[in-house]
């Protein structure tokens, strides 16, 4: 067996929510809605079932998606993809990391990985061969510098990892930020795979900027999303690779043994979303900033320090601030068991030098769960 | 980039598939039904699509699903399975086998390799950063034998791949066959991926034996299989890995890194589709070998030697003995282009010492198709 594997916990987001099941516990912890995602969408997935192929589709994606994809991203984010050539439809966008890691990653390619990050990125690259350098955010503003940047970069470097709006911290990259990083990717001639899944989920007016849009990153940038978080359908498990030509061809053959296909009922009905109006999009901004509201209200008023969330599915509360002295490993156990409510702790983001006193909190569901785990958040403190 | 990835060419199947698009060419390449596949499976899909939740299921599958392979091996080909601690749920076969190599092997390790082999075999081996060794199966029988497997193992074998039924060479393994195989697992401690995708394609009475139910091999087998093929809904992609505990529990990991999870919604409809009652395998079957024994009467009407299909949804044609003197490449590839119908050349199934003049037809079609293809073939030769 492969120690990389054998080693391994199961994730944190599926142990807690299977801790939260077998508890009954209000589930807060793992990243998804509790709302059925759009009608029209799931309908259109029901008409390409019964009147559609169930067979492969083409291996990179159906036409009908992938252009549906260059479009979606030149209209919200004005950038310029060929569809032909530059979008690749995957099984999720767990599978887009897993093939552009394994795609890009020679053995001993050292990968820049900025902490907090996505649990699936680092045991992906080890499995590659690549050597890990970390940099590390930190609340309450988790903001990338100059200086952590330069320390991580080697010569080595030949990947970065970015996740922007970044899940757990909630944050998001601005313009500034964005630019010290891809300065330096282009100085090393490194290639910058974006985990952009959470692109949707800005809240407060703000707008997502595509690090594929800054100078010198439209061909070095490999651009990951997701039709089920765009869709609120999380189980539906089609992500895609947008990356110039030369990359793609190259993503499309890890891909090609990753999966091969996604069933092209699910494509077909992700591409009659990526199409919907504009409207849907701001509706459900909206929908979940008024989640996002609504939970850091409840949490304030049991006595909670809630930190800004300014995208994705999640904020987070300050142990410390909050006076609360347990770590977030302990809290995250005595709220799931005793107080009936699971979270994620935001330690299990880190690999070395972790952030110690943040536990994050899915607010992307309905008001009476966001009450519910409210009221037992009061009981777990 | 990894130059795995940056030197390998498309899947043959998927080139084919797009030449045949192109061209408007017959398409017996590519292994996929023309058929709808069973009505009540599809509208399984639609209730839960409709219903069902379409968010996250269980990263090791929906339970329900799980339970639906064991009960299914247990009916119909006499295993015992645990679903709580030996079924894991894929998105498709393709990633149960890219996540059961890159589980198993350590880099370094041995992998014996039975050509001809599936074309993701040997990739997903040396991007796991394992050294192949190949035993070489030959027409008219494509036999395993103890000499060939002696010289193939060696003290370094850790894991050997096993495809049976065998695509492209539509034999079957009998037991003295598999029992000179597992015999030698046993003997050097090797674990055996195999890969039987195509266990209800089995015609004429013959019976598909699971190598995990052999003397010896019960935990130390990762048995494949894939509810695209069963339904001949291949585009659905729901494939499974059924192991032992103490190896499930390893390829669960890397799973957890490859898809996580697998459209809910598709699951439900496999369990159903699992669990319908033996009508509907041996009409499948019966519908599958009428339409075998279409192509073989009409190939050898227009002078083909055809050779004999056991299983799958192909049978073979042998050049030399059709009297053509081109190899099966250049006669694929003037087939396609000249003649109008897409075929697959079986010395891509070889890494090294291909077998030469044998091309593979795909059977699984509409007799209009059918017989369209024979009117094609008769031109190409
Ligand atoms: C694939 S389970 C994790 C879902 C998620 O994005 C999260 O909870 O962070
Ligand atoms: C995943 S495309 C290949 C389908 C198939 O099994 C074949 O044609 O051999």
């Amino acid at each position: 067996m492969n120690p990389i594997y054998a080693e391994m916990p199961t994730t944190i987001f599926e142990a807690m929510s299977a801790l939260a099941r077998e508890l009954g516990a209000i589930n807060l912890g793992q990243g998804f809605p509790d709302a059925r995602g759009p009608e029209s969408v799931i309908e259109a997935a029901v008409t390409a079932l019964r009147e559609g192929s169930n067979q492969y589709p083409p291996m990179p994606g159906l036409p009908e998606l992938r252009r549906a994809v260059a479009d979606h991203y030149r209209r919200h984010q004005d950038i310029d993809l060929d569809w032909t050539s530059e979008v690749t439809i995957t099984s999720g966008a767990t599978e887009a990391l897993a093939a552009a890691i394994l795609a890009l990653v020679r053995p001993g390619d050292e990968v820049l990985l900025i902490q907090p990050m996505y649990d699936a990125y680092l045991p992906l690259v080890l499995r590659a061969g690549g050597v890990p350098r970390f940099a590390r955010l930190a609340p309450p503003d988790w903001r990338i510098d100059a200086a952590m940047l330069d320390a991580a970069f080697t010569p080595a470097t030949r990947l970065v990892i970015l996740n922007n709006p970044v899940n757990p911290s909630a944050s998001l990259f601005d313009a500034a930020s964005l630019a010290l990083l891809a300065e330096r990717a282009v100085a090393h001639d490194a290639v910058v795979i974006s985990d952009e899944v959470w692109e949707h989920l800005v809240f407060d007016g703000r707008r997502h900027l595509p690090i594929m849009a800054l100078p010198g990153m439209r061909d070095r940038t490999v651009k990951i999303g997701s039709a089920g978080k765009i869709f609120s359908l999380t189980g539906w498990k089609v992500g895609w690779m947008c990356a110039s030509p030369a990359l793609s061809r190259v993503l499309a053959k890890a891909h090609q043994f990753l999966t091969f296909t996604t069933p092209p009922n699910l494509q077909a009905a992700a591409a009659h979303g990526l199409a919907l109006p504009d409207d849907y999009f701001h509706e459900m901004r909206a929908g979940y900033a008024r989640s996002r509201d609504r939970l850091a209200a409840g949490l304030a008023d049991a006595g909670y320090r809630v930190l800004p969330s300014a995208g994705t599915y999640f904020l987070s509360v300050d142990l410390p601030g909050s006076g609360i002295a347990a770590d977030d490993v302990t809290f995250a156990e005595i709220a799931v068991r005793e107080a009936g409510v699971a979270t994620i702790p935001v330690s299990a983001f880190y690999a070395e030098d972790a952030v110690r006193g943040v536990v994050r909190l899915c607010f992307a569901k309905q008001d009476e769960t966001i009450d519910a785990g409210i009221a037992r958040m009061a009981i777990a403190r």
